[in-house]
């Protein structure tokens, strides 16, 4: 058995934590671990592979430390249909599963308290993989109309395993319909998957043709259609459509993590009904789930039944049960363009992350990490200037064409206008503190000559420096808007920063 | 008519915004002003002085921009008593105030809505002042517990004004007291006063000769004496002791902001009863006091009856109607000796004000504002540098008794035991941003060679430098402790930042 985990959803109904830049899957909510790590730790001993978009290859990597053959890249933002249509290919084209061998496709942000009793069900799926596609249906434990449901059919019995036909699958039900389902025997759809290559494809040719036909058609080159291929749910491509579908019903404490008061409900509470996470002290209150993200000291006091989560530049206060209206919430805050629902205070990119420490009106204060062996684009900007202080590690910085090594206690100046690029030639995390100054600073002021791989881009050609270290380049042409974009999406790491 | 603004006081109740570090009289409560400013506002008119200590005379100096003369500086941190006996005795002396001219001594840290009847009072008080003490009797809203009565006798008409004569006060009564205090037609004790000269020292020598006595003993030089005075309100010293008081009724909307429900009451709410300054967002909340202080986006979910609190350090998360147990809060984090209590992150000092940005492992990130013509003091550290970049104004540094001039934009490296001066030579504040680096990063870590003023301290003496600029210092032996803590007191400002 393999496993393929789905780690490209961009989910805000944990916000403030979760976020589209930095969605739950890598976040530590419910332990010290991300939600990815503890997937990772209750499938151990299976040999994973995540699927996931190029804004979060790296981050993958850097959490879970795979080899890049491992991260299998989507080629757009795409439902998970032709996600794991795509994947199934890339694992059978690379020989990494045989055609009858099970692999059970995981969503990345849940959560499960059973790590042993949830391996248990995962082998005894696989017994019954062969020629069918094995749901998973959760026993539930109320009413919840945040989920989908699985009515069974008749009980069968498959190689020595009892399960469930599947009469229907039912979307978010109303409380009612969800009263009535559970009476009738009906499970929480877990959104868990367990199919062998040669079943899928079969399925996947009956059922969603669409998509079967667009594999074919570019086989070896699958990328090259999948934006073609209907952004529809896996869940309602092949599953609710195939007739061959079977449920295992497994009792295990489970949640999607759905909303906040999902998370407080599956969580290990204190004595007081409290969940705390981080830099908390409560005095007098009850049955509230309270994280503190970010070190700022959160005080309760006499209050109950409240979620308050405080991220670095967000506080929530929510009545518990009202965790549906944070999607509400957020839509308004989107409608206000308000920054707070689309960024993390720290962003994410290929060479490393950074950290807004401070926005003045003339200058703004950033702590930049950059990885081993990462650099850069090599860059310039016409209306700031750049000072960076190394506090850890060793920077190897280009300053027009002219190399500089930069040891911790030191500085450089980046001038307005000059051609520049940050490298970290070191084995350790290279650490500094940037003080952009200037008139204007928005991320737009960069023309980027090179991106981080040292190739021209578009509209550049690259020139050996006069020292022989760095890469004068002289400008073509203009950049147009759409060789701009092109770019934006090859290198979509150093937009913001550069 | 004269003012007296008691403006020293380090009260925590409305924590975390008020800390002893920097209390509430000096934040930006109700309004877009801080308190302090309110009330100046609301006695347009008057001319006032204001008592303070050491360490809050840059504090009111920045905030109102009144002469030196006009801020009284308490010798040593004592209560109210021997604080107004000691400004009494500087207005006098100082032939600010005649002998026969009304003194209002006013809290500086009160919220009072009706800005003109309050002058109104004002003034008619001044009319029989020149013969009694008048305190003001705050017509009461509801039993609250956490006021002092005024319990008033009969009725006397004194210079064609009706007032009451004073049967006692009570402090802070239980609920069934104040209900029984409230029927009788006690009034809430507001802590303002009215009194001339004359009256007061007359009444303080027979009220309090422990304190009349002191002020006599070292008249010219009443701070010689200042620490010996007995350390007692001025309510307990004089105002219940003296036979010669009448309470001038005022029916206002007033408050002492002693907790965040008394705040709450006072404040005008929005349609939803909801009180919100910063940044807030509210959906289906009701009966909320919400302030975030620091930019935070602040959402509220389906509350109701809560106070939410957020400073750039602390949340604070409090059912409305709880606000005494902010007290017991404080006290327990003060017990775990948390910074949160004691200090801001933000830290005022003579010459200006410094914030941290971010504690590193080796590396401490600060952002610096000196004041126009102020200056640090000429110190050294032995376990860091500094790396001072300029994002406004200009520097003039001093290192090794060489000057420089940094301009906006440029930066400067101060080695480890280099000694160092930052000044700003300039007419606009200057800001900078500081990064520390070194393994030992401590407060402690600074040799002081000269005070801001340019005198040497004690164990240096100052020398002519090289260049004439600046000043080379020889030391003369190790400080002793008790040597420290003088100079500490002298220069309390730059102990922190140094």
């Amino acid at each position: 058995m393999k496993a393929l985990i789905l780690a490209g959803g961009r989910g805000t109904r944990l916000w403030p934590i979760s976020r589209n830049s930095f969605p739950k899957q890598f976040q530590k909510i419910a332990s010290d671990k991300t939600l990815l790590e503890e997937l990772v730790e209750r499938i151990s001993g299976i040999e994973y592979f995540v699927s996931t978009n190029m804004e979060f290859k790296l981050l993958v990597k850097d959490i879970l430390g795979i080899e890049d053959e491992r991260i299998i890249v989507e080629p757009a933002f795409k439902n998970t249909a032709p996600a794991v249509a795509y994947a199934m290919q890339y694992l059978v084209e690379r020989e990494f599963v045989d055609e009858d061998e099970a692999v059970v496709v995981l969503p990345s942000d849940h959560y499960v308290k059973e790590r042993d009793r949830f391996m248990e069900y995962l082998r005894t799926a696989e017994k019954i993989s062969e020629k069918h596609i094995v749901t998973f249906g959760i026993k539930p434990r109320k009413p919840e109309t945040g989920y989908g449901y699985i009515k069974p059919g008749r009980k069968v019995r498959l190689n020595g395993v009892e399960v469930k036909c599947v009469e229907c699958f039912v979307e978010k039900p109303d409380e009612d319909t969800a009263k009535w389902l559970i009476e009738s025997g009906a499970f929480w759809n877990s959104g868990i998957f367990m199919f062998t290559p040669k079943i899928f494809f079969r399925e996947l040719k009956e059922c969603c043709p669409e998509i079967y036909g667009k594999l074919r058609e570019c086989f070896h080159e699958t990328w090259k259609c999948f934006t073609d291929m209907p952004d529809i749910s896996i869940d309602y491509a092949v599953i609710e459509r195939s007739r061959n579908v079977v449920c295992l019903p497994m009792d295990i404490s489970w949640s999607d993590l759905g909303s906040w008061d999902s998370l407080y409900e599956v969580v290990e509470k204190d004595e007081s009904g409290n969940f705390v996470k981080g830099n908390v002290f409560s005095m007098d209150s009850r049955n509230c789930l309270i994280y503190s993200q970010d070190g700022r000291l959160v005080c309760v006091v006499g209050v109950k039944d409240l979620v308050v989560v405080e991220s670095e530049d967000v506080a929530l206060i929510l009545k518990r049960g009202m965790g549906q209206k944070v999607k509400e919430l957020v839509d308004q805050l989107r409608a206000m363009k308000r920054r707070e629902v689309l960024e993390h205070v720290v962003e994410y990119r290929p060479w490393g992350y950074y950290k807004s420490l401070l926005h003045g009106d003339r200058y703004k204060i950033k702590k930049i990490v950059v990885y081993p062996s990462a650099k850069l684009s090599y860059q310039m900007h016409y209306h700031r200037s750049e000072h960076w202080v190394v506090v850890r590690g060793t920077a190897k910085v280009v300053i027009n064409g002219k190399e500089h090594v930069v040891r911790e206690g030191e500085s450089i100046f980046v001038p307005k206008a000059a051609l520049h690029r940050l490298e970290n030639p070191g084995k350790i995390d290279l650490e500094i503190v940037e003080i952009q100054q200037g008139e204007y600073l928005h991320e737009d002021d960069i023309i980027r000559v090179e991106d981080e791989y040292g190739r021209a881009e578009k509209g550049f050609k690259s020139m050996p420096s006069p020292n022989g270290n760095g890469a004068e380049t002289v400008r073509l042409k203009p950049r147009s808007r759409s060789a701009k974009m092109e770019s934006m999406k090859e290198d979509a790491g150093s937009l913001r920063l550069g």
